[in-house]
Parts: C-alpha cells; sequence; structure tokens
C-alpha cells in the first residue's frame, strides 16, 4: 500500500478502550505511513461511543485521552494528521439530520454490520435509536471531509456502501455534485488474534497487549500466549495456521526468509514453543519500546494533548463547515 | 387562558404552506395573546419540514418567508416573541443526537402521532428514518428553550410524552436536572372545520381561508361554503352542529347572545343559509382586514423580514448554546 498517495483520508476510533496491537497492526501502523503523502483526518468518535454507552460517558471522556495518547505514541503528527474530536465538529450533527431524510428505517435495519452489532450487544432495554443511525453519522464524518478513502476490515464495508448510498441520493436530490464517494482501503493484513488465540483482543477477554504495557507486562502476556494445543513436547510436530504466536510473527517479524525457516522446523517438529516466543519477543519489544516511550512522555502531559485535540477539532471545523456551506446552499437553505 | 404568564413557550410550524383561518384560530390568535405575558419562542421547522419533504427543499425555504408573513400578520411581535428559523440553530441538531441515544427505536415506532402521520403520507419509497426521528427533534426544539408550556392539539400529546421521557431520562441518566419537563397548554377552541365542513382546512383539498387572502376571495369561499345539507329551503329547520358557518360564528362572532338567537332560529326553520353567511362575512372580514394589510406590508419588504428571522435566530442560538453547555457539562462533554 505504499502507493496510496493524494488522498483525503478519513479514519478513527471509538474512545471506549485502550489502544492494543490489534489496532497496531490493523490500522494504526498504516495511517503513520500514510499521513506523509495523504491529507489524513482522524476523529476520535466521542458521540458514536455514546451510541451504545450513553449510561457511561464518564468512561467516553476518560478515553479520548487514553486513545489521543496512543495515536502519539504510534507516531501519527498532529502536523500531518488532524486528529479531532467528534462532537466538538458539531456540523457533523447538521449533516447526520439532514442525511436521515435520505435514508429509510428499513435500510437501517437491513445494515449487515449493525445487525451483527445488535446482536452482540443484546441491549436489554431495546436497541437505542442513536445507535441504528449510527451508520448515517458515519457517513456525515467521511463527506464532511469529501473524503475519498477510508481505510476498513471487510466486515466494515457495508457501512462505506451506506455512505455511498447517501452520496448519491443527496447529489441526485439536490441536483450538486457536492459530496464525494468514498472507496474503502481495505486493510491486507490479517487481523492479529488475541493471545488467547480465540477472535480477536478485547477489554473483557482479557487477550490484548496494549500499547501502554510495560516491557515486563508484554513478556508475561507473550510467555502466556496459546500456541498449537496438539503441540504437547518440543519433538511434536507443531500447527502454524491460527496458532496466534507465529500470527504476531507475521505481523512483526521483519527477518521473512528466517519465519519461513521457523515454520517449517516448528512444522516438522524438534521447535519448542519457548523458543518461538523468546523471538517473538525480540521482534515485538523494540518495536513496542519507542511506542511505549512516546506515549510516556505525552501521557505526563495530558493539558497538552488536550490543547493539541482542541487545536485538531478547530481545523476539522473549518473543513466540515465549508462543506456544510454547500450542502445548504444546494438545500437552499443558505439563509441570508 | 388569559391567566398564562410567567411561563417560557415554544411552538411554532412547519414552512409547508401557507397558515390559514385553521391556524389562526388554533394557534396563532393564542399567540398573540401570550406572548405578553410570557417569554415566548416560535420555531419555524424547517428541519422538520424536510423530514417528508427532502425532495422538495424549495418549497420548504419559500414557506419560511410565507410563514414569517403570517405571524407578523397576525400581530407576533419580535421585540416580545422570539421568531426563528430552526436549521440556524445547530444546537438543536446536536442535542438531537445526545437524545437519540436515550430513546430506542421501538418507543419511535409506537408513537401514535407518528403512526397516524406514517399512514396518512404513505411513504412510497419507505419511511425516512428522518422522519421516524422527529419527535426527538422537537424534544430537542423544547428541551433547548427550557420550555414548561408548549401549546399542542390533542392529537399531539403523544409528542409531548416523548419530550418529557427524554427529559426525565437524560436527568435520571447524568445525574443533573438539567433539563426542564414541559406541560401541554391544551387549546380550548374545537378545530375549525374546512369550507366544505370535511375534517381540518388543507391545501390539497381546496377548503382552506389564507389569512393572506383578498375580501372578495374570503366573500367566495364564504359563500360556496357548506352548511346542513338538509336545510334546502328556508323554512326547513337546520343543524348547527358540524355546520362549518356556525364552527366558524363560534369561532369569530363576539355578539355571543345575537349568535345564540341565530342558532334557536336557524333550528327551528326561516333562516337562510345565506343570512348566515352574510353575518359571518360582518364580523369575518373585520377581523381579517387588519391581518391582511399587516401581511401586504410586511411581504413587500421580505429582505427586512428575513433579517428579523435572522436575529431572532441568534436569539435564539444564545439560549439553546447554553442550555447545550450544560447538557455537555452533565455528559462529562466539556473539553477543555
Amino acid at each position: 500500500m505504499g502507493s496510496v498517495s493524494n488522498h483525503t483520508i478519513l479514519t478513527g476510533d471509538r474512545p471506549t478502550g485502550l489502544l492494543h496491537l490489534g489496532h497496531y497492526v490493523g490500522s494504526l501502523r498504516e495511517r503513520e505511513r500514510l499521513q506523509h503523502e495523504n491529507r489524513q483526518f482522524v476523529l476520535i468518535a466521542d458521540l458514536q461511543a455514546l451510541t451504545d454507552n450513553a449510561d457511561n460517558p464518564e468512561k467516553v471522556r476518560n478515553n479520548v485521552l487514553e486513545v489521543a495518547f496512543d495515536y502519539l505514541a504510534v507516531g501519527l503528527d498532529p502536523k500531518l494528521t488532524t486528529i479531532f474530536i467528534q462532537s466538538l465538529v458539531p456540523e457533523l450533527a447538521e449533516l447526520t439530520m439532514y442525511y436521515l431524510n435520505l435514508v429509510t428505517l428499513a435500510r437501517l435495519q437491513r445494515n449487515p454490520t449493525v445487525k451483527d452489532e445488535i446482536r452482540l450487544r443484546q441491549f436489554a432495554g431495546g436497541v437505542p435509536a442513536g445507535f441504528l443511525c449510527y451508520p448515517v453519522s458515519q457517513a456525515a464524518d467521511i463527506t464532511a471531509f469529501k473524503a475519498d478513502l477510508v481505510p476498513v476490515g471487510s466486515d466494515q464495508l457495508p457501512m462505506i456502501e451506506q455512505t455511498v448510498e447517501i452520496v448519491r441520493a443527496f447529489n441526485r436530490t439536490y441536483h450538486r455534485a457536492v459530496l464525494v464517494e468514498p472507496k474503502p482501503l481495505l486493510s491486507s493484513v490479517p487481523r492479529l488474534p488475541g493471545t488467547d488465540g480465540k477472535g480477536k483482543m478485547s477489554k473483557s477477554l482479557g487477550n490484548a497487549i496494549y500499547l501502554g504495557d510495560s516491557a515486563d507486562a508484554v513478556s508475561d502476556k507473550v510467555k502466556k500466549m496459546f500456541t498449537d494445543p496438539g503441540h504437547l513436547r518440543v519433538e511434536d510436530p507443531g500447527v502454524v495456521e491460527g496458532n496466534p504466536v507465529f500470527s504476531y510473527l507475521d505481523a512483526f517479524d521483519p527477518d521473512l526468509s528466517g519465519l519461513d525457516a521457523m515454520k517449517k522446523h516448528y512444522r516438522k517438529g524438534g521447535l519448542g514453543d519457548m523458543a518461538v516466543k523468546r523471538r517473538l519477543l525480540e521482534v515485538l519489544q523494540p518495536a513496542l519500546e519507542p511506542i511505549r516511550e512516546r506515549r510516556r512522555l505525552v501521557a505526563a502531559d495530558p493539558g497538552q494533548v488536550m490543547e493539541l485535540l482542541l487545536d485538531g477539532s478547530r481545523k476539522a471545523r473549518a473543513v466540515a463547515a465549508q462543506t456544510l456551506d454547500e450542502v445548504r446552499k444546494a438545500m437552499h437553505l443558505d439563509y441570508h
């Protein structure tokens, strides 16, 4: 993906927890690269986080800063990437209101991503209307900055489709090509599993390695990682596929031929799990060390980080306000 | 209702057509009275009008001014009443986004007023999400100004209930009594029927007398009004109930004992429809004359009327922004 350049990119995260190695491999590392030759906006989606955390706003508030620490730790540079807080760009709420009229309730209920997430969450008192509407809010996020590229996992493709539909409906209904159709930028990296090898990393499963984890904590977590459950003795042949230690090596080991040799050895038998884990720590610790150190530094001055976020939000607002102006003009709502 | 005072009142209209005698009797006349001893906000609900007119924004835009002409014509005084355009107060969109998380989809789908309106409109391509959500947007309108009184017809009571539920959910969830519960101010005046005696006045039925109608047009429309279909000859006994001419007299004739005598005479027989209509014109024309004249004057300078609306919207924004500040503080979204 080294050739991605001259695009406008919108991406971000819900501030509901610390970012972990899964985020790093799946998106953060790529964002650091993309910021050099593209115009990149990264939003901390507090509004969206509230759609299923309305009763826990303090969690959202606290994680806004934590996520910002993670961003700066991995090398997102506020001079190159506009990092902003979603709720500080009220133009996004206005755009959402306009777009809600261009989407039917039935269409929102058909969204496969939202359907999956509703099943997962099992909202006790019923699905909040805001949760059902959040794909429209995402369309506002994307179109406000006229992003033409949105990095996503394949499970998020329906969100891009929804945005494209809204863009087309808007431009058709109001007879002006105001909004820009985004394209997905699909990650070429397979999703990093949790340390238990079961599904993705998550706080609730206790299977995540966080960007802020100390070297000792990383070491502990790697030593306790699941491997091939059939690989009981060193001399047994082992399975590489679905073995999380090898998944992590795929993501972090720069020595591809060495890794290839290790896989062969492991498959044949005679290579112990501890040896593989040692190699993982050998490549993982130096990759995490500068991130951890930068995170420690920026987290020591949360006031300054908030200043960066407020400044980024002001810049984001200026761009979104320009789009909103065009939107309102196309809708004949430019009162003067 | 002469005793209503010291309240904060929020009311308004969708700008989808000219206001007529039904609006005048049902709400406008009352608003003129209420503005003297209450703090009154009247919104021209362009956002809400778009929820079922997304494909016809020019209609909405044009009617914003027409409705403003009607308001000024009936004596709403911008010094006493803050008249504003909904979409020029973006704080309302923000509040709507926050409130959408406190209402379930199922609850919105149960709203009887919305259900009726959906049946009535028969949206060809499906119900727009914005339309289903508009009660939440109304809750934002009401609570942004901390209105404690909302003039409504009985069919609109479910909207107030929805707002009260949101107020309670918000104050409970965020542990602060930020929002104010509104009470309905039920109109004591029966709804004025259309000139055909069938249901309420509406443009599509061609049964409305508009505030801007010329004296000749009013005269024509009254002469063609439906009466008691069984009252064929002057000497026949006639029915007063459901006879639109008498409904209008109830609304406009200040001489109550004279009207009572007329009703008796009509019931007994011997009073012709033309005589009753003459009396109606006798009281209606002088009531409409000053309204029509003021409307003509203000409509001659639409630029000045827009200035009034922009000024009212600025004032409304300042109040809504204060509420939004409190809302965001309670939600821990006061970044600084």
